[in-house]
């Protein structure tokens, strides 16, 4: 069993560019350092063929141990992901009595009367389970699948963030990898990019739990400003600390013969 | 011949949530101007092998017209999408003298000797033509194969925008579909969300060439705020334009029961 991630993002607002998508960046931060790989985010139009279609293949090609979809759970004609997820895993959609519940008791609360465009935010594929929604209406689902768990969220930044929060980071924790997670950022001027790219690989070789990333960011008077991130990962966090450190020593040494001028901008274990 | 579109955005650090995935919306926008379908992004690590099967994937099973990739292109030991798309394409990467040239002079001017790493910018996919990088020094790549066309950009936004504006989107113009979009949007104060739903299913599926979005908004003094997207094509821009106004009007005229707001915010006809 691996510890790999999928993020499937649904909405035509994202791939004709109207909408940045800010959701696949949150979910991909807090399952890294839930200690989670995540491999991919798939980006796609409100289709449901096209999004079982690439969740089956995800599913069936990568085996990996949690997918978490974001969007398409409202009561509008292109609200269909879980139709998708249904049809991917070969289930049926049907009304789920406790999401049911949660529609409709957001509903009567505000005296507003039960369509169908609303009742249909309470099918879910058959055996998943329903995830509260603090914030709006549509509850979320949650279904397994061999080793696989998909999560389906919805796009609406705060309502996806409220019951990531409250909900779904809690049950990951437990399932998930008891691995800790080290970063340090540095700000590195005078070495120009390709000149610190062999020493970057060389530490990547050398050491087996990290990853290491120059982000170039312009010039400064004239010089070159990279950005390097170390990130390390181990069970214990002060072995996670130590190999960061390691990492980014071995780089920073191989530096003498420029005059370059680093800066510690932030050093972070979770 | 279809006018679909796919992109695909590489990097760990889009993955892992470190940065915004910011290009893959502004591709996705200007193709959709453009007059194509952009159907997904495909986010995923610096992996050759996992870039390389998904680019795989989609360039058999969606035979899309376009294929923009971005990242990946720079010095260092991950930047391997060329040797991906290569790899996809069954296609070696060589040398390639225009490219070379490029990144010699860029080099040369700046009294910069040619490492290995920097050489390595100059490795394209045999057949490819480079694109001529005027903010940074990585070179694009822009191959066909069979109907679709490849187009590689570097990851830094900068660099990506100046290339697509001034090299790959005058290409596009000439061999993408020859019609226009309207766009209409507007914000709707009083009517909430699932009211609103099967009033814009019914303008969806009344119009062929249409395509409505709506994005709740929280609310303002106790009622719902939604802004409503209505996007039209056709191969004249005053017929793209009316029926954007068409299908906008059909979902207002159903409104007359609640006392709504209806404010215009933007419209625009490209």
């Amino acid at each position: 069993m691996n510890n790999n991630a999928w993020i499937f993002t649904i909405g035509t607002e994202l791939v004709q560019g109207r909408v940045i998508n800010t959701n696949a960046a949150y979910i991909g931060r807090r399952l890294t350092l839930l200690g989670f790989n995540v491999l991919g985010f798939i980006t796609l139009v409100d289709d449901v063929d096209l999004v079982s279609r690439y969740l089956s293949h995800v599913i069936l090609a990568e085996k990996p141990r949690v997918i978490v979809t974001t969007g398409g759970l409202g009561p509008t004609y292109d609200d269909r992901t879980l139709e998708a997820v249904a049809k991917a895993l070969n289930k049926r959609l049907v009304l789920n009595d406790d999401a049911f519940r949660m529609v409709k008791e957001k509903y009567d609360r505000r005296g507003v009367p039960l369509t169908p465009e609303r009742v249909k935010m309470a099918y879910l594929p058959e055996g998943a389970t329903p995830i509260p929604n603090p914030v709006g209406t549509a509850p979320g689902s949650w279904i397994e699948f061999e080793n696989t768990v998909i999560i389906s969220l919805p796009g609406v930044p705060s309502e996806m963030e409220a019951m990531w929060e409250s909900w779904v980071e809690p049950r990951l924790r437990e399932i998930g990898p008891k691995i800790h997670i080290a970063e340090i950022t540095v700000k590195i001027v005078g070495v120009p990019e390709s000149s610190l790219a062999p020493h970057i690989e060389k530490a990547v070789k050398k050491f087996a739990r990290i990853y290491v990333k120059s982000h170039p960011k312009g010039e400064e008077e004239g010089k070159s400003v990279i950005e390097l991130y170390v990130m390390a990962s181990d069970e214990k966090a002060e072995n996670a600390f130590k190999a960061a450190e390691n990492a980014l020593k071995l780089i920073l040494d191989s530096l003498h013969g420029y005059s370059a001028h680093v800066e510690i901008l932030e050093t972070r274990v979770s």
